[in-house]
């Protein structure tokens, strides 16, 4: 009864009711109760600590079969988390030849094409016609991760060509794929990184990439579904390290102690630069004893650069994500970001000096503030877009310029023009 | 020659193309080499306004030929982007049936499932066999979307299953719709967010889903392509939010005004709450007078509250943007932020009191600034991470408890913090 009822969801739900049993054995009781087919889609939902587990329970031909059911590339990614010992377990329990495809794609990178690539697609050769390539496609069809794309080689393994199968079926039986194949395609390299093929598939609409190594020998295929991982992966990566977080794995579901070591790092350069901060005001403090309101508007200084730094490090990080800052665009998108900043800077240095001066009824402490606002906006602006950049240049994450980096930054450089013009201006204060 | 090798290209990179020609008559030439179809992809690509420029320069019926190959979705998308004449002028050029379509997807709010939706689906009566549809497929297929889910519906147009291309090629020819298709399926209500779509798409790993009104209707189908496109779209919006800066456009190739206009509203909340520190900070100028090394210390303060909260926060949006942050884990997920606060405040604060009375040999200003920092590192985590949870409970995006609101917020809790202690301990420090 509870078997029918599982046979007929969506295993997407079947893994989700999995999870909400709380205890093992009735999730062992439920995994028992599915086929392999079944049981390999729900296993591929869930976290590597508790597939293991779970398949621990089960014998030797249970499990051999329900991972022959899991696409390569997610074997592939569930045995790169285990120890290596375990991994030996598991690729035993498949037939030799899975065994050694599953291993092959263990061997790359898993931010590259290869990380991504499952190699169950499906291929033809350019000489068959296409109601042949249909038959081909027939077989091959329970064990390719998709059937929509057929890719052709020639007899050296190449990829020469490819053939959707919406044109196979539309095309009459008898035409040559020769002569019907799509000649220009996207491909991408093995080593290519993720990022990358991510943005090709979603420039070009495509529902799959074949990857190709330097030969150009077809070796796998990407999937769009899991482009769209990819996606919200290195989405999520770069807004935790824009705000100076960063685990590796989604924080939310993250334990505390993972938590703690993500963000401690750069608590600890932001404490170092408060610090810093401190010692210009220590140097600064006859000024300060003196005109004790100029402390007044240092929370001010430090949250507008702040903010201003955060505002164009942000749009600079996501413009290089996204590919908008190119070199076409950089010298441009430097210049638009200072201008913003020495705009905002006069609008709300001005307002900021007349605030100054009508609640302190000093003018030259007014032109001290708006003055320090102006060259603070500017210089946050400027090294909020320049950082990302050069970062990007020199292959450093630009992320890595994330809002405690550049706020610092922006504190330290923002003290200093503020107490330098404190000092000139001093006696027109006192 | 030139026509023949822009009709070899992808029409992505033929766009790409037309837009390197820098001026209007060279690209208004190569869309005129361009067939109908191949100018409809390539026009698909570009921003609305130079779209209508290339087609005023082109005859009536060269316009209605290539409008009639856009998918619908996206004529809808280019039409509702201008002023209402123009819209009836291309209304007018479709045909009549078409543009009946057309205006209904206009319908829509662009943020929803509707306004995401095309209406050229492949849908089929339930009493056939797989050798019918194929062939109903073959006939509809120029002009699908995708070809590659088929849908079911009954007599009243309601969706009663979905079949794939691949179920449908293996199966033998004989059998009957009804018998082979999935009755249980994913679709979603035609006025669900996009946000909500696109997480169904990626979770179920779909390649397209269809749309359905509240009778359980069949009103369209939304492919895969332009979830990628709205998983884009939301990560930037909630990056840009979370940065306090936002245009509805990708800012780098926004104008300079746009750019403005988007970041002011927080600069002048920040402004407002950096002033409103001040204010906190003249009502305890007779404490800074005496003991001027406080001042020294609130860079460091304000800094490090700011980034806590900067973290905890951006945590959470992304946290309930991807849908981890939900009834079942909110409640941990705040203990486990303010626990985070505090002990990072707990750690740092020993630090930070250790350096301060190291430095100015005040054991008391070294207790205040540690009880400060270990006050301000737990207000920051929990309001980090209670705004979002609270916003998205009345309905306000989460995101817009962005960096500048947490710090401004966090600047003035944690100067009150601050100067409550400088003022209880201040005996001890002279
Ligand atoms: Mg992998
Ligand atoms: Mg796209
Ligand atoms: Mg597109
Ligand atoms: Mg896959
Ligand atoms: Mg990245
Ligand atoms: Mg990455
Ligand atoms: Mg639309
Ligand atoms: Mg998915
Ligand atoms: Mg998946
Ligand atoms: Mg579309
Ligand atoms: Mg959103
Ligand atoms: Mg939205
Ligand atoms: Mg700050």
């Amino acid at each position: 009864k509870l078997k029918e009822i599982l046979e007929e969801m969506h295993f997407v739900d079947v893994s989700d009711t999995l999870l909400s049993l709380k205890n093992e054995k009735d999730q062992s009781y439920l995994l028992s109760l599915l086929d392999n087919e079944l049981a390999a889609d729900v296993l591929n939902e869930l976290e590597t600590e508790l597939v293991v587990e779970l398949l621990e329970n089960l014998p030797h031909n249970r499990i051999s079969g329900i991972l022959e059911k899991m696409p390569f590339d997610d074997v592939a990614d569930f045995l790169g988390e285990l120890p290596e010992e375990e991994q030996d377990k598991f690729l035993k329990l498949l037939r030799a030849h899975d065994a050694a495809d599953v291993q092959e794609l263990m061997d790359y990178d898993e931010d590259s094409a290869g990380g991504l690539m499952t190699t169950e697609y499906v291929a033809i050769p350019e000489n068959i016609t296409a109601a042949k390539a249909i038959e081909v496609l027939r077989d091959i069809a329970p064990d390719a991760e998709t059937v929509y794309y057929v890719y052709v080689i020639n007899l050296k393994n190449q990829l020469v060509g490819v053939i959707s199968l919406r044109e196979l079926i539309v095309t009459s039986p008898d035409s040559l794929i020769l002569e019907i194949m799509r000649k220009k395609f996207i491909s991408v390299n093995v080593c290519e990184d993720q990022e990358v093929v991510a943005n090709l598939v979603s420039k070009y609409d495509i529902l799959a990439i074949p990857v190709v190594d330097d030969l150009n020998h077809l070796v796998g295929i990407i999937t769009v579904d899991d482009v769209i991982d990819v996606i919200h992966e290195e989405a999520t990566e770069d807004i935790y390290r824009l705000a100076g977080t960063y685990s590796g794995e989604e924080e939310v579901t993250a334990k505390y102690l993972t938590a703690i070591k993500s963000r401690l790092p750069w608590l600890l350069v932001t404490m170092l630069g408060g610090l810093f901060s401190g010692h210009v005001l220590g140097k600064f403090s006859d000024q300060l004893s003196a005109v004790v309101a100029l402390a007044f508007f240092i929370p001010l200084l430090t949250g507008m650069g702040g903010n201003v730094g955060t505002q164009s490090s942000t749009v600079t990080v996501r413009g290089i994500a996204t590919g908008q800052i190119n070199p076409n665009t950089v010298i441009k998108t430097i210049l638009r970001e200072s201008m913003v900043g020495v705009s905002l800077g006069l609008v709300l240095g001005s307002m900021v000096a007349l605030v100054a001066y009508v609640w302190q009824g000093s003018i030259a402490l007014g032109v001290v503030v708006g003055l320090a606002m102006l060259g603070n906006m500017f210089t946050a602006a400027t090294m909020g877009t320049l950082v990302p950049i050069i970062f990007k240049k020199v292959g450093v994450d630009p992320a890595v310029a994330s809002a405690p980096f550049i706020t610092t930054s922006i504190d330290i450089v923002g003290l200093i023009i503020y107490s330098t013009l404190a000092t000139l201006l001093l006696n027109y204060m006192l």
